[in-house]
């Protein structure tokens, strides 16, 4: 259930921020009373998100200290909503002033003009992956409450590609798996499980494409060869197989949550590239500092977060699915 | 925009219906005034959608005649909402005894029973793709504004296995294309165009993969080779390419919206299955009745009916983007 | 949390219907699984809202048979949504064609056309207080839940007039009372349960104001006239007055939630009144049928099922405040 | 439309913050994008909200210098979130230690406790009305876009008791009106514009009843006495008296809109009242510090904002009731 910068009903994240601007941040509303957070581990989600991963990244240096300004005291969650805000630094406006008429290829720049008639030009603006920083607080967060509820949530990607030209980009696969969501989760027809993780996962900057379970394989296969077999596993009713990816008639039975997302090649090369600006003459525009090569290490972070968000609002909405 | 039985926010439809109670249904919400429908081409979408479709379904008969019940008067739409009931026939609930307490693989009758406790056991209840008539419903009059603003949808299927044994199931794949949506359209951040159709489309029953544009296949080009370069068309901004399916930064870009949805193989097979009763001892259910072999070419109108009201819904917020 | 034409979060009602179209009715999402249903007491909330009650009220015949479409199989709620309809009889279309360009005043007639550029001009349209029939069957079945969970809802209504003139009309006061609310109920800030509450009420048809506790009496006294003492009853904290209506803070204490709701006099008269037409001309308009001089009585039934709508909504959403 | 600590649709307030802790703030998101905003409006509309407004409040000192951290750029909206935060100082966090285990009557101590097993004993914490400077923020930038339209929003405030003991405090009524909205703002029924007013103003802390145009004086007159009858003003429909308040069915009928506010006496004295622990144990709880006698005067420009918010939301909301 996502609006605008929101996603989420009963816990629910809303966002801000441009990539240049003073700080990006949020509000978590919904997080359930007396949960013991480790703030260390905020850090430390955020640390993963960062420029830098694993060697195919880089970029302008983030430090991500995150401030909390509300909702925990003492260490305890109050129930009431926790606000924070991480500043951006290394503001260089002037860096930014030769892409202030000019639309890139393959990037936001023209549809943020075509919908609001005005756009902030400086890093993507509110376009800019720079916003995760405040999904992946969130995700932290509600990670902290389902780890106590027994989910454990661990993505990691793949890249496809090799021998990559100097100053191209590729993208890649995250493949993420949560482990210990009992059986009943996720809302039937427009809720299901599935529709809100597919919604969740499409909304990180550069995701294309999304599969649960065998996905798109399913199509090369005979029904016969892919039922989930019903199994008996330490007296609780289990599948022999999980080609379903842990969600039946969008509600979860209780087996691993298997789901795939696509991520498109960073837009911005490190290559003269030919935009168009906003009379509609051709411009070549060349590259300026050092951009990723890769967003797919980066993104392991936001799918999990993405998912932990999803899995403890359904969590704690199946609550009322009984007397 | 989707809430358990709800997807939309301007413009939703809130539906109802078991598979063999009394009717399915639904309310359309925010559907705008004075917008002269067509009842007609309501009956030609259901009639799209109803069994045997192309040869490669068949089923029980669905007559499918739609009842309206409010919201439209002398043919003109009055803004006040729009609520409409399909009549069910054909109970025969003798032909469901033997499911009663059978847990069959691969459908939701386990993740029913798990969630509410209880379920309907008559012709999968509400986890039939029954509910999907209330879907055809909404997508037709949505499909009847969009077409006054220029905007046309239309989908297609693919099957990839051929040679079916006789008491198989196969699924496949829906592509669609939006035509004339205008620049600006989504909200960036979580209510991407992007990730509010995936979101919808994965609420189809057994869909279980989703793709904008390349898809899963951009993780195997470079940046270089998937840039859409910008052109100008009879003097408006557009691109040479489409490898983006429309869609920038969340915000559609005036080009056609491409995606695709894989459905997988109808889990109710001709053929004798293993399933589990509530005790978890195991049991064979022999085939009854006739059954779809493929659903997909019945998914096509769905989708498409899905497809307008995310988009209709929103066309209509985005007329509050600007002052 | 209402928007358009539905309320509630968790527990939802999503309406539909013209005074005069075929139906009105409604879908009710959010129901709890396994609740034991008896109609038989949706029936008899309905007909206390029928015209007639209590000799102040009188008009055109209504049956009101409220046929159950989903959602409940054999008495038990399912978990799935709730359709259900009743029919509208008795049309006569001829009778309201004099109204069809006029605006009668203190009705909704001339705000409509404002705000849609057309609207059904028999009987008031979807502005009729007919809507309020599903109102009750939504409130019937929430009640129903909560006279589980030991809450009673009791209204009942006071007339200030005396004396009415032949042809005139008057309106009155519904006060509620609401037991058995366990404390912590209700969201603080945007989402007291008083705020809600406040918002259910008014949207009432003819509700103009709404008071909880000593309401607007509080401004007649001093702060220490007024605090609620804390007492011990049976071990529990309790206070041994009641000035504040049950809530602090927008959360129950445990005591009656207590509210009025005052309604404005029936707008159709008996007698000729003055309108003015599409063009701006003044027109008589000449009194025609019967219409109720009072509808007070008739909204204490809808009262009621407003308040268990909400109270039921923020006892399942409370159900998520704590880990 | 509310919930939890989000106010709004397509214009909707997100707030945070406790009374003691770092900040208090939110995300504004919706804000159409291309307005023009003046930043010391809304330091003036903060300004009204502070403590030692008309003489009769006194307490803390709040700077309330507020840091707006996205979603304008060189003094215009962007169309993105506006995440903005006011730093509370003063913490004294020793003031609070006896309150700690202590429920002062009539606030929300106890119901906190209650709801959450947990609260922050400082200074009210999230209860405290601390919190409605998020609120006067949100509506100082809502006022402007509104102003830019033709709407002003006006309220004042009105004390009904004289001669206040020493030590006492009291209540009192603030009175709205809201100039230059349009014909067809509102939805009807759960919708309506007098509906959402309602559920906003109760949300303000110590809010305790609304009217809408004569209120709870309409019970006192026949329906001949009180109807509004139409008039030509410039060629314009309008109503010669205007005793509904603006609204007619839910929807503004171009006529100033005015409502009334009552607030219950400050439940802070500065004399010894009577508590109780949470054991159980009464106890008596001593004044201290400095606190507001009467908090009337400093919610006018709450009430203000409030207005702002809800009409600025539903003037957007209106752009999609017709094709």
């Amino acid at each position: 259930m996502a609006h605008k910068n929101r996603i989420g009903n009963l816990f629910s994240i809303t966002s801000f921020g441009e990539s240049h601007g003073p700080a990006v941040g949020g509000v978590i509303d919904g997080m359930p009373a007396g949960v013991r957070i480790d703030l260390e581990q905020v850090k430390q989600e955020l640390a993963r998100r960062r420029p830098g991963q694993g060697g195919v990244s880089s970029g302008r240096k983030e430090t991500d200290e995150v401030e909390i300004l509300s909702g925990i005291m003492d260490g305890l969650t109050l129930g009431t909503p926790i606000g924070f805000i991480i500043r951006n630094h290394d503001h260089r406006p002037e860096d930014y002033d030769h892409l202030k008429d000019v639309y890139r290829p393959s990037h936001a720049d023209y549809t943020y003009q075509a919908k609001y008639g005005i756009r902030d030009h400086q890093g993507g603006g509110r376009a800019s992956a720079r916003e995760t920083a405040a999904r992946v607080v969130a995700g932290a967060l509600a990670k902290q409450v389902l780890e106590k509820m027994g989910v454990t949530i661990a993505a990691q990607s793949t890249i496809n590609v090799a021998e990559v030209p100097q100053g191209d980009t590729y993208g890649g696969v995250v493949t993420c798996v949560i482990k210990g969501v009992e059986p009943g989760i996720g809302e039937p027809v427009f809720g299901k499980l599935s529709s809100q993780l597919a919604e969740a996962m499409m909304s990180i900057p550069a995701a294309k494409g999304f599969e649960i379970g065998l996905g798109f394989d399913f199509v090369n296969h005979f029904g016969s060869e892919v039922l989930d077999k019903f199994v008996l596993k330490d007296g609780n009713i289990s599948t022999a197989t999980n080609h379903s990816g842990g969600i039946q008639g969008g509600i979860s039975n209780g087996n691993d949550i298997c789901f795939k997302v696509a991520f498109k090649p960073v837009a911005t090369l490190m290559q003269p590239v030919e935009g168009i600006d906003n009379d509609g003459n051709p411009v070549t525009i060349e590259p300026r500092g050092r951009h990723d090569q890769c967003v797919v290490p980066r993104a392991v972070p936001v799918v999990e977060a993405m998912a932990a968000i999803v899995v403890l609002d359904n969590v704690l909405i199946n609550r009322a699915s009984r007397l």
